[in-house]
């Protein structure tokens, strides 16, 4: 039953409050300390907070009235996309017709756009990537921009590459080896150290926002969170130039992540061309979300795995228009990139599985452990790798970001070249380790006559991997966190996979291998690396479905599937039992971004919105009586809230409406124009001469005479923003207000009784980036 | 701005209406003709439907709440569950420990039962739909209760089977070859019409919910929609008994579909066991989302389909813990199934494609064509199926259910006899024109002298099937359409592959050919059938993403992803030109249940609640002065609505709350219950005395003297549900209103002007069921 039957409800609140342990003069904050599960953080409050700049006083844009560090309220997008296509629809005559086409059409322009330029800035990139990576380790004869696949191109599978030479061959080629070997040592580290430099100084120098994997900040992009520069050109164009050099680097990063960042920026960058999509801060969304789909299609070469990903972990609405625009703009991605076929293998799978995926029932078990080692080592691996930020802020680190990447990868560089599995690239690597014995095999994977050092090398492999990963995630320069939280899975899976063959072929009567066949072949450890990737992956991220089918595209590995959704699963509850929040939420937290999850549930009905909300005696409101121009337009000047509710009188505080900041500005500047208006003549919300109004409203609401009504006013705010706030009784429990916020994009709730404002909740808008 | 603040609002209202050509006068539907694209029959006139029952009047439970033909409010069952929580929560000591972990391990129990049953159920459904199939060709001598593959088991591959005796062998062993030829098709069609009629008429007589392919009910049952007996255990056996009478009749229908209903049947009996997930409306809703999931994963052998398959085209909400119950469901029923194996193979996919997947640029263009004309049929089906159900309406032929299932068993046996393709079953039709021609051909599809008479059958096959299965998707029995689409799309597939073959055989220098291969193989028909099959699919139902992973998972063709990901893109885009509906919203249409589809958009901002909302004075309310228990006990036999707003006099009209029927009854029967309470004790639904209320409201509100006032009632209303109606201005426009009832589950929505109720939406609940 609701207590909004109470009556005044002072004396049922008091007696909550105190039973809370608190008095109603304590901040609503300190309450909440006593229900730590609520996201308590994410309401502010004062009602809204002052933005920086003044927003320019006519422009009508939803950008205007949307600045940086502020958060966007779908309703309201929604509203003005709305009273857009009203206007456009009562265009007349064939110039109708065609705009209307015209804006039909162009979110799917954009879109192909998009995937188009996506798709070739990817090819871009993996050609420099390789060309970079192999500039380290030598140089082609006469041409040196050619990386060593091109140098060596139309040679027989058995032909050595003579024009491709390293540089130990270059520098020391009749000398010593000893020589030699130094030479190549020295060069590999110079370079590695040189690259990360450049990459980190063009990413401090030019665009900040470049560093890291950019994910955690779509993610709250999408959200609704404003963040300028953070889609610019300048970070799209350092981003591409730092990525390569960074993967170059030799650093433990991938380029997975940053690619959904390029995309973004790529669809921010085509989207300047469309005015109307860019402007309304949710359709401009949607349109990212597509743009994020491409940006793992062209990833992993995993279109669908690129939808399911921006449906699952990236996107807070997901409407059905995009998710089509996901689908083309993923699809026309990944087939620019098939077409353009940097790797020259027509095939989008970066790393096939060429194992025959014959599975026993008794393998189920290792799986079931691989998934529960990915979650613990997830957990594991986001606790060190947020300390390491707590340290580096705290250290003073975070002043000296190039040195620190510069440092980073020298050292990477000296371990790194001592232990065959870290120095090849780790995409090669994960080729390897997902492939079974039948082919070639560079790195003695399938030594039979020496499977111990071999697990002993993997398993060193993966911890000195988590180690370099967790301090380079975070580090000054752009870096993914997917591929190695791959590569360290495959490590750890593999070598999970070869102790299990050494356990059948040491004990191949034993009753646990009663399953396998007479002839030996049982155990196939490159599905053990698949399944551990999978772990691992599932424990750092927590994604789900778009994990499995990401892998699935990825490996073509398809009879395991029950196999990874079961791994992936494990390891995702075993992750969440230690924290429920992935890296990337972590990421979120500890930048503190303002992020309404809306994924999390809060079941819990004790708290009220009254017991949150910001009481209406400390909003700012306008009313129906005693307002001038004058008056007006000093509250515009001397208040920065983004709004305000709008009562009969201040007396009797009915809910009138609320009108948004922006539009208060747009109609004040109108009615300016009208030369009778003066700065002392009064203003109405209300569109209809006062006396209309019924006797049985409150006496308190005496007509007043309104000699000039300025109507216009009325007109212009109805016009400009046909808003109507959400408005809530004061007692429904927040568990339901959160729903709300989450499921109808909100920005703020009015919470009413009986008809009168008693406060206000507003989603938190947080400061802007405290870091890097 | 907000329409609320005109004042009575009567001019302006009335300008609106006349410039809609209306005056208010007339109804809200009539007023609405004009919007065609809004969904103005989901929001019922009268504010509930009477129900037919008497609810129990003491039963608390929210099944009682929700009698069958309604529709449950997720918000409110959400509200029940959030109070049983904390009632759980409060509970002290080892036992409240032990109460909630047991709480919290039942979904995760019932789900997995539900998985092991829904795999064990699908086995034996497969086992027996091959025996009653190979039996109307022959049977295994001595052993009559044994498949063609059961007994003919262990015979080496080139062996003749003796113990598996064709009809015409048994009947007719020494005579005539055309005798023998005759016997066999006479038996083939008693048979088939045996089978027929004996599904359809168990489904008559025990199990009327049993017929068709459960999955429209399923997905409105999910929306809120109450339905009793859908899911009852008669109809399980029923269906479950049904359905391979009616897979062996040879009829063209598809078992998969069907596989859905069972599944959430076995979930329903499961859940049984378990009290608080059944009578929770929201919770067994989750659930059952889970069970559709294991239902498709056990039909497609596709358990990452199956999630996706309940996530995008059943569920209307899927928090993330449903995900997560659907992931574990669908694993477990397809683990179950592959431990069973009743196929023998060890596979679950079911129709591997084993050609090598290589394609050229060209074939873009013969497959967007495919993906144009699956689009193209599956509107012209769907459009097919429903005029052929209003004739079997208008016709009187529904009268005769078994009598027109038995017909149409005969008259697809003489069709089907006629044509190799049409006689195999489905199933098996669909391996043979996955496959490419490098394995065994047993129908002659890899014939290259006789392409043209293949390509014929090939079109007739598709074109009879089409004709057949849109009369038989319908008609009184279990049947599912996705097979037969598939079969559909395969045909024609294949044989436009073969036309492409032909055509490059004939013109191999043309310059479209010229990517292909100097040798000759270019053309690989089998993905064209592949592709068809999905753009067949995608166009009768108009799934996407669930459907291309299932088609993924079903035949492990992995590299043709993106062409197929574009087929069914473009076949959605083509069948949703015609028509908005894929084939299961048609037959919701059809049967007149009530559907929010929460995928729609309405973007329309003229249309405001106001216009269409049921005004307050049609409304009946309970207010807080005046009421005695035997008015309320009068109001309850009186008027069937599920509940009544509470204003806070019956002049003012102020909304204080909402109460439902439920609560109220259990309120009155607990106060009854009290000595002092009579029949005319007064009731109020306020907590505190009257006085407390501050002055600054109405003074219509007198203070009343309340000399007994029974509080008993107050607090009963309160623990019988939390529930804060949600309230909106009269002036939200209904976009917005349709939105929050799709994105929250709401039943209705109360509608105010500065705090005065001024109306009130309602979902609509439809007549059950009108047909069959």
């Amino acid at each position: 039953m609701p207590a909004a039957l109470d009556s005044a409800g002072a004396p049922q609140q008091q007696h909550d409050l105190r039973s809370a342990g608190l008095s109603r003069s304590s901040t609503y904050s300190e309450y909440l300390q006593g229900f730590p599960s609520f996201p308590s953080h994410l309401f502010a409050s004062p009602p809204a907070h002052p933005h920086s700049g003044t927003p320019s006083p006519t422009s009508r844009s939803s950008s205007a009235s949307n600045p940086s560090g502020s958060s966007i309220d779908w309703t309201r997008e929604y509203a003005l996309e709305r009273a857009r296509r009203a206007a456009l629809a009562s265009l007349p005559g064939l110039r109708g017709v065609l705009a209307r086409l015209l804006d039909a059409s162009l979110p799917w322009l954009a879109v192909v756009l998009t995937g188009v330029c996506t798709g070739v800035v990817a090819s871009c990139l993996d050609v420099l990537s390789a060309w970079l990576g192999d500039l380290r380790l030598g140089a082609c004869r006469d041409m040196w921009w050619m990386s060593r696949g091109l140098c060596c191109a139309g040679l027989d599978p058995g032909e050595t590459c003579r024009a491709w030479r390293t540089w130990g061959e270059i520098a020391a080629a009749e000398k010593h080896v000893v020589a030699r070997a130094l030479a190549q040592y020295g060069i590999y580290m110079i370079f590695a150290v040189l690259f990360a430099l450049t990459s980190s100084a063009f990413v401090n120098v030019f665009a900040p926002h470049a560093f890291h994997t950019g994910i955690p900040e779509i993610k709250v992009l999408l959200g609704g969170y404003v963040m300028s520069g953070f889609l610019s050109p300048m970070t799209l164009v350092i981003k591409s130039l730092g990525l390569p050099l960074a993967v170059a680097s030799g650093l433990n990063l991938g380029a997975e992540g940053p690619l959904v960042h390029v995309a973004c920026c790529i669809c921010d960058a085509v989207l300047r061309l469309f005015g109307t999509l860019r402007t309304n801060g949710a359709r401009h969304r949607e349109i990212l979300s597509a743009a994020a789909a491409a940006g793992v299609s062209v990833a992993f070469g995993a279109p669908l795995g690129g939808v399911l990903f921006s449906l699952e972990e990236i996107s807070t609405f997901f409407p059905g228009s995009t998710l089509w625009q996901s689908f083309v703009c993923a699809i026309v991605a990944a087939v620019t990139l098939q077409y353009i076929d940097p790797y020259n293998t027509g095939k989008l799978a970066l790393f096939e599985v060429t194992a025959s995926q014959v599975w026993r029932g008794f393998e189920l078990a290792p799986w079931l452990l691989l998934g529960l080692a990915g979650g613990v080592w997830g957990a594991w691996f986001i606790r060190l790798n947020e300390e390491w930020e707590r340290l580096r802020r705290a250290s003073g680190l975070k002043n000296w970001p190039v040195t620190e990447v510069g440092a980073l990868a020298l050292f990477t560089a000296v371990v790194s070249y001592l232990i065959v599995f870290m120095r090849v690239p780790a995409s090669e690597l994960v080729v390897n380790l997902f492939q079974d014995c039948s082919g070639v095999d560079p790195y003695g994977l399938c030594d039979s006559s020496n499977t111990s050092s071999v697990v002993f090398l993997l398993l060193v492999t993966a911890f000195a991997k988590t180690l370099l990963t967790a301090v380079t995630f975070g580090a000054s320069i752009p870096a993914g966190v997917i591929l190695p939280s791959l590569t360290i899975g495959a490590c750890a899976g593999r070598a999970v996979g070869l102790v299990m063959d050494q356990l059948h072929k040491a004990f191949p009567e034993n009753w646990i291998f009663a399953d396998c066949p007479a002839d030996g072949a049982c155990i196939n450890p490159s599905i053990y690396a698949v399944v551990g990737a999978a772990s691992a992956l599932g424990g750092v991220t927590r994604m789900t479905i778009s994990l499995v089918v990401i892998l699935f595209e990825l490996t073509g590995a398809i009879d395991i599937v029950i196999q990874l959704m079961m791994a992936v699963m494990v390891a995702k509850f075993t992750g969440d039992y230690f924290s429920k929040n992935g890296i990337y939420e972590t990421w979120i937290n500890l930048r503190n971004y303002p992020f309404l999850n809306t994924k999390a549930e809060y079941r819990r009905d004790t708290v009220l919105a009254r017991h949150v909300m910001t009481p209406s005696n400390q909003l700012v409101c306008v009313s129906d009586e005693g307002w001038t121009v004058s008056r007006l337009e000093g509250l515009l000047e001397q208040e920065y809230y983004r709004g305000f509710p709008i009562v009969r009188t201040e007396k009797d505080r009915v809910l009138l409406g609320y009108v948004g900041r922006a539009e208060l500005q747009e109609a004040l500047a109108t009615i300016r124009q009208v030369p009778e208006v003066t700065a002392s003549t009064p203003c109405f919300f209300t569109p209809s001469p006062r006396a209309a109004r019924p006797s049985r409203s409150s006496p308190a609401a005496s007509p007043s005479p309104a000699p000039l009504p300025p109507r216009v006013l009325t007109d212009c705010v109805r016009r400009a923003g046909a808003q109507i706030p959400v408005q809530l009784s004061q007692d429904t429990p927040m568990e339901v207000v959160v729903q709300m916020f989450q499921r109808l994009g909100l920005r703020f709730v009015l919470l009413t009784r009986q008809g009168m404002l008693m406060g206000i909740l507003t989603k938190m808008v947080g400061l802007h980036r405290d870091s890097g």
